[in-house]
């Protein structure tokens, strides 16, 4: 039963390939960025996965200090600063996904069709186990 | 003239603007994960921010004792590894915008604008300024 | 005035300095271990900062979906866990700090004596400003 | 044999438990600081891991685009900045093991003889067994 749940977000993912990705599109548009800058040579995938850490470090830093509820109400000016770094996270992922060849979308719906088996909704469903064991 | 870079990029990304985002229609699929198990609960900005940063650092373990040079030539099982790290940061990220209703792909948009401005090709080809200075 | 302030930790830092550090012996400890196993070549300044980051991040994932007063009152075995990673940071950062020949104990007492003339007591008592600032 | 590696380092340590740890020392002084500040309410375990994790990942900042050499040969001013970064996360560790009641630098010790057990120098001298598992 699992793995029809599994299956399930399979062939949705499938009913919605389309012919030009717009990540492949940004993707396209980071090497463009990158080749015109001579940046490369920064790039190793070991660089950019650290860059990427930093990155996403940067987006937690405006939340450390907010309680819960303060982070679902965030001030113009922080959700402002978020956005921004949201994006940065973005665009590395996207760069080290590529210096990998690897297709992150594909990574991602891979990922969710195998999460839909590990954790079926009748046994987790309103429970924080999942939370309460990590 | 960097304007005109700016420029340049956004009507790129305008004309690739799509009737129906994959990165929206892996969002609703998060969105019923979620829903489905009784876990918006845990999915506070807050706490999402810290799981993206927690991904991301897995992310960067398998690097962390790799030259450069072997990071660009991964086995098979350190890929394997490293492509469900890249989906989990992608997940978490696409779940940490939907909450804070910043549409992730317009703030990349947003930001490659910024750093074509931010960065223009004549200064910065071939100098490892920007890199060198952070 | 803060100047004071700043005095005053940085003398009470004087008065206890010591013969034989305990951060110095476990510095020597850890060089002892590298040393034996030949595992310096591993331990470039950019590798531990690596290193530690991803230990930091193993260090956040036990409170990643814990409320704060959750956090608060970990169970033992959270605890255990939440020890050992512990260790792990203060054991990469013993080792980066020794690798840039920084006196890692020297640079918390500068730090505590800069923080004492930023944030002075009678401006910052009892005010979020600092954290919601950040 | 392992047991008495671990045993070694167990005696090594016994052996320089001192009166008036200086550990104990900064934790005092940035209890101290807190309260007269009145920033305990913000220094939850939940949010001083994710201010460690923060301050790590800006540790890690100044070496993402260096190579390993390079980072052996920071100037100055990259020193200089290195060295804040090391005395944040010193400070946000010793807070974090304060708030959780442990003992860091027993929780070191105890670390150095689980590891002294888990890599015996028989087996792991000259090998990246280690590193490359991970």
């Amino acid at each position: 039963m699992h793995q029809r749940q599994g299956t399930r977000y399979a062939q949705v993912f499938a009913a919605v390939s389309m012919p030009m990705s717009e990540l492949i599109k940004v993707r396209d548009e980071l090497r463009a960025f990158a080749a015109e800058r001579d940046w490369d040579q920064f790039h190793s995938p070991k660089n950019l996965a650290s860059a990427l850490a930093v990155e996403a470090a940067e987006l937690l830093e405006p939340f450390q200090w907010l309680t819960e509820d303060q982070s679902r109400n965030l001030t113009e000016k922080q959700l402002a600063a978020v956005k921004n770094e949201l994006a940065d996270v973005q665009i590395y992922l996207i760069r080290l996904a590529d210096k990998l060849d690897v297709d992150l979308l594909q990574a991602v719906r891979d990922k969710i069709v195998s999460n839909a088996e590990k954790y079926p909704v009748n046994e987790f469903k309103g429970s924080a186990r999942k939370y309460s064991e990590t």
